[in-house]
């Protein structure tokens, strides 16, 4: 892969011994990555990817460091634990070690938890913030979150949650009404409960006609959008064949989307 | 300014003759920038940002390129039409042209609308992302937007918008039942406005106890955290002479920020 060099790194920019870089890697594509984050891969002695992050970024990661895929292991999520352990015995042992996260630790990351972890274990971490794809896939094909007189606010769950059935009927409830008063709704990871996140706003009175759009893989050489209403976006889907991880974002901003498609020249992944 | 050169500029990054590329700088360091971005500046004839972009990053814009600022003039901001035109005339001229934003263009940035004006002229275009401050300024000062158990939703709002009174209501009444019900609330740009917007929340029977942080200049040299609950965080603000651009959380995950800030490395602005 093509890609420039950053060296010389600034000191002030370089990984420090035992400390521990929450970093997020955005959306996918390497050069989405921030500066910041290009200078503390390159001068890490450890780093621990998970398996959002993209493998034309893995690939790109430096030679110099120990590189551990800690998302996928044998087809089974390396626990939690394990990470939180390897994370502490690296930096403990006085490595500089970088946890790099797909978008942003910190949102649907479990940036949080590892911090709490490493808290507990008195070792020193910093947060570097990523591109959430909450922001980076609408961005990419050309959805704006807020435009003026159309929505000026927007909220963002996961798809992949499973709450309790209870607390699920409350929150699809103010989740509706939040569209249906001019806001923007983003689900992360949302394709495989897409069904029931539809059926969830239609029975909460949610217009069918409410429009959909749904990114698949932004920033990624596979990188799609399927627009659609509420009504009809799960029969568009299947026809797409779109998988994950894809970012659905529903409400009237998706009309920006129709008046600039024309113009907008499309991310051309690394 | 201490920086590396990110030369050579690949092939497939370098900015285009004719193009306009709407970039988001993220929330002020320069090292938050994208790679893209950086990229894209360093090719670009023209450069237009915004009175968001800080200091420290305008000044290590290249010299090669024409740079303007349209943000602020003789103190009076540069009409969003005159923007517009600047953007199409140089792009009509043949220059790769640059706008620069704060944050994320998309993202109460006036990015779509700004797009719709290109479009309409027939200027080709790109959005890239940046980090919006609605995820960057809880990230540097520890606190996340979502945690198990304790957040998984969070809601993005501007604080310098001024609806109308009956909208308002209905729009205060929702983001009241968001936060009791475990959701995250972002006020970008909410300092000025704190004061009107705690009271609407407090009329909409959220608890007085609600934890509430205000983020103030995150990644730049005077970057500070308040934290307070929903009842003393006007004090508290006024008390810390807390000043704009500023971003405000409310919710539990603030929490977490309690447990991890001993061990939390601060973000050391370049």
């Amino acid at each position: 892969m093509e890609h420039a060099t950053f060296e010389p790194v600034p000191d002030r920019a370089r990984a420090k011994p035992g400390t521990v870089y929450l970093i997020g890697a955005g959306p996918g594509d390497p050069d989405l990555l921030t500066v910041r984050a290009r200078y503390l891969i390159e001068t890490a002695d450890v780093i621990l990817h998970d398996a959002l992050v993209r493998e034309t970024l893995v690939e790109c990661l430096p030679k110099s460091a120990t590189v551990l895929d800690v998302g996928k292991r044998v087809d089974h999520k390396t626990p939690q634990e394990q990470i939180n352990r390897l994370m502490a015995a690296h930096a403990d042992d006085g490595d500089a070690v970088v946890r790099l996260k797909g978008g942003d630790p910190f949102v649907f990351g479990r940036g949080g938890e590892e911090a709490q972890y490493l808290a507990t274990q008195d070792i020193h971490f910093e947060i570097v913030p990523g591109i959430s794809s909450a922001t980076a896939a609408p961005g990419i094909a050309g959805i704006p979150l807020t435009h003026r007189e159309v929505s000026s606010r927007f909220t963002v769950i996961t798809g992949h949650e499973t709450p309790e059935k209870e607390e699920s009927t409350l929150e699809w409830d103010a989740l509706a009404r939040h569209v249906d008063g001019g806001g923007t709704l983003v689900i992360l990871m949302g394709v495989r409960t897409l069904d029931r996140n539809v059926r969830a706003l239609r029975e909460n009175s949610l217009d069918g006609d409410t429009p959909v759009a749904v990114i698949q893989k932004a920033s990624w050489e596979a990188q799609h959008v399927v627009r659609a209403t509420l009504d009809s976006v799960v029969d568009r889907v299947e026809e797409s064949e779109i998988g994950s991880p894809a970012t659905v974002v529903i409400g009237d901003v998706i009309g920006v989307y129709d008046d600039i498609d024309g113009s907008l020249r499309e991310f051309e992944p690394a």
